[in-house]
């Protein structure tokens, strides 16, 4: 078993809903092994500006379930350079802390793994992000929420399709993964969704669409269209619609699906991967992510992420359209 | 009293949360007085084409808690035309319906007016609409659900406004009404509400929150603006933040303020104005809205609404600035 | 106008939701007055302990939006004591403070009262109860959150009772009151609503439904009953409804009506009260609760909420009727 | 390939958010295979009264986010009687039903076992439950929402828990299973977390709590309880804590667990687990429950679900240990 004295822990990147549970049993579980925890603000930025503090079982009491993270969170380009890594190690060293948790997306888990590679100081790194893209990992902190919050604002944008007869263009998160978009379609019954995974016939899907209106099986529509996709193919896709006759509104859901009160689902995983983090870090592992792969908590070497790009899952598209029919 | 023995309701315009228990008093209500009630489909299009259903008390049941309007709701052009409205008041004598109800807002209850006032058919409207902005009544039914919904995306996005300590401009429905956004933007303790009520100097808006922004006092925020403004306002402004060196996030609420199941307050004023409007057309009255004044039922002639506009409470903005340094 | 240099404020007795925004309100306007403000912890105990800490504008950041109160509440017998009462005011003495705020139900405004009476130092009151049963008053802080948390509560259970075909008894709080219980009980369209303000024949109860569920017109159903009925008189019908051969299940919502994120409805009152009471103890006014009445902000003198029982508005009860046929 | 024309499906039990989208899951991949699909009412009971009704694409649109089940549910000790069973199998039959769809939890997946061994009719079972306690299975549909219901819950509790300084007796459902209350007590942050699956010290409890509470460190705190401990372990611990000097409040949470808009994960897994159903039956397969594990759908005997007894996993148990300190 690998002795560790001091370790430090931050959020990088998007905010996602259960890091704070994620902070949590990182700081929880280093205490019980007698372990210091220095909890850095503002992800990688404020690790360059030596900005951290002290943290006690009490700093993480009643967060739980409270959303974004109370580290605060940065996107910082200046860690692209390795000049900066080199400066964060020396920092880390200066403060005796022997390893770093980062809980954040792809980018932040690349800067992670270059840090050790360069510096070898020991990184642990956990999957933060609503967009569930990370190769290796069936799981991200904050998808469920994210997921559960655009189903409530489909929910409502439902009634008033229903009550009006319209079709409504809604576009979900997940950068350049359909995987948000995949799963809230297809708990959001919507009528059709489209992911950047596979090409996308505007003229065709808007002949469809059309096509069902007018035989009455089709009045109103919920069509899920995930960011990721061609520049612009939301509006291009109403613009078609237009043409043949129907008024599709769009809503554009945008930021409040990565905030609020994280799911049960995401405390549990968030809880557990911030406990195993630590349990894998004592057990002498570094330059890994811990993920879930399998139903199970699984390590995936950080390099992987780099190498790797995720895939959607074909069954689930197909379970989608059959449903929808 | 008035002798009643047969009457029609309809929703129509956008719809607003509560409609279904609006509609759920009329029919309740009608019966309870042993009169006949037929449900007209698609607001006053449904009208014009003699589209309606004889409504029982089973049609109305486990529906209190329900978004959206189950006879449904359009906007309905050809109800401007003088010649259509003869019609509907045909199509209504045929039937023998001697009353209409009418829940919808400022657009629906003028037309409902021109209805009586030209063909004589008896109407009572309800205010439904989630803007709040109808003249005489102080609530309308939908718009305490409408502020629940915008304040929980707020609350969702302040969370990553905290955690990257960056400002949103959150845009909130309304049309011409800052009423909506005062009342959201309060309740949100938003950083600051622009409504169309008043004029807004961009650069000045901008410095002051650069200002407290480099004094430390305001490194995240909330700015919550009323679709009614100026055109782009919005995105003049963010441009305007930019050229300060703050990086805002805008976020449109759209179309998720107007669905979701009813909030209390809004079952419980729709059920009672939907008994009110039964009481006040047998004890005699029409071509008036049952809103509220004083906390109290009242009603206001049609005509009023026509002539007048609702102003925003001046008090309620000054609270709302004093709240928020 | 009265000078004032500084103030303290604390909340009393059962929390209700809405309390944060209250001290927000008052902290805020005062501030900008230039006055100081105290926050008391824990309620008159704290009071009495001299437990307080000095209020700034951060302080009340950020928990507009949060259950509870973060000064803490308590229940203080001791302050029956005028001892007691005399001790608690030589502690504002001593501290140069010259006015108190006090948020919570009835018998903390008592307290106020007789405070203020006895030993002269000037208070004001807010109204801060679930359970709206303050004289003088049309509303209180924490009423519409605790409608609309019940609510939730008892749409889920509809869908139980009509999966099952079966009745539900839930019990809601409001104390002596049924206020609460009305209010919920037409908002989620349930089919009897039992307040402690009527008595109830509970044979009668029983053989009315049975009767409509033999007739196959009330197969399932909620009856809310509010707890301030006679001992035990959920279970005795729940007993006497056996008898006829119906299996209710018996839910009670109990604590959780206390808690959550308030409504929009609540903050926006508990923001204007807090600020409004601010203003009327600048103007000269003391001995009062700040309250609304026909839909202004009113004082009422706290004498008044001792002498007097609010009343249930039977129209409500009459429309509630009405609409379950 | 399995030729089949007509299959029937019903809701046994106690009703689980997600049973509609199974439903809906079920229907559709049938229909999309031609296949006739009849929707049984109330469970068992509906089927020894021969009450069903053919189901078309319409049928089910719309509630994929809807509570409860729409074809109601009921439990049927008839059914226990082979003769019961054999009548059933008759009545089947005689409608030309090939196979039956049984949605529901333990009890009913038995019920479907003995009427396919007995009468040799092909039976597929689909784990609805929100107690997640079938063996084979890691997840039921509607465990995920019941989750997700009972943290709502608690997280309001805990803002009076920490307003007022008491602690709280939370019981949560899951009949003889702790898996509910385990869940519930991480993502919660529960102070502790009681199972029947692990034997309890009333008086080691009190102390602990009574001493972190004069120790300053836990001066309020849930603990949550799982329904299936002894009986009243909820109120003996209660007058325990007494005994030390707390006055804990209790929270029964009862049905509102079962109701409610079904989570973004049940939705999917109730929609997944309804087409795969239908697929493999399809395939040749019966007698067998469709479920997850290893994060993957797989089919169970139906016969293990009786031979076998789902455990609680340990792991999760000392990761909600190491936590809570």
């Amino acid at each position: 078993m690998r002795e560790i004295t001091s370790v430090a822990v931050l959020t990088s990147g998007g905010d996602s809903p259960g890091m704070n549970a994620a902070i949590r049993g990182v700081v929880r579980t280093a205490l019980s092994y007698g372990i210091t925890v220095f909890g850095i603000h503002r992800g990688f930025t404020g690790l360059l500006q030596n900005d951290m503090e002290l943290l006690s079982s009490a700093s993480v009491s009643n967060i739980v379930q409270r959303g974004g993270t109370f580290l605060k969170s940065a996107r910082c380009p200046e860690f692209h350079d390795p000049a900066c890594r080199k400066q964060a190690a020396k920092i880390l060293h200066t403060r005796n802390i022997e390893a770093l948790l980062v809980i954040g997306g792809d980018g932040s888990l690349t800067g992670a793994h270059l840090l050790e590679e360069e510096t070898g100081i020991p990184v642990i790194g956990l999957p933060g992000t609503i967009d569930n893209d990370i190769f290796g990992t069936e799981d991200t902190i904050g998808f469920d929420t994210a997921m559960n919050t655009a189903l409530d604002a489909i929910d409502r944008i439902r009634d008033t399709a229903d009550s009006h007869e319209r079709h409504f263009l809604v576009e979900v998160m997940g950068r350049n993964s359909g995987f948000l978009a995949t799963h809230v379609g297809i708990a959001a019954g919507a009528e059709m969704i489209l992911v950047p995974e596979y090409s996308v016939n505007i003229a065709e899907i808007a002949l469809q669409l059309a096509t069902s209106r007018k035989a009455g099986t089709g009045s109103s529509g919920i069509i899920v269209v995930a960011e990721g996709n061609e520049p612009d193919l939301t509006s291009k896709i109403a613009h078609e619609l237009q043409q043949h006759g129907l008024a599709p509104h769009i809503s554009i859901l945008g930021h409040i699906q990565r905030g609020g009160r994280p799911s049960g689902h995401d405390r549990v995983l968030a809880s557990c991967l911030g406990a195993v983090a630590i349990e894998y870090l004592l057990a002498g592992y570094s330059d890994i992510m811990v993920g879930v792969s399998n139903g199970e908590v699984v390590d995936i070497p950080l390099d992987d992420l780099i190498r790797y790009r995720k895939g959607l899952d074909p069954e689930l598209l197909k379970i989608a359209l059959q449903l929808h029919k």
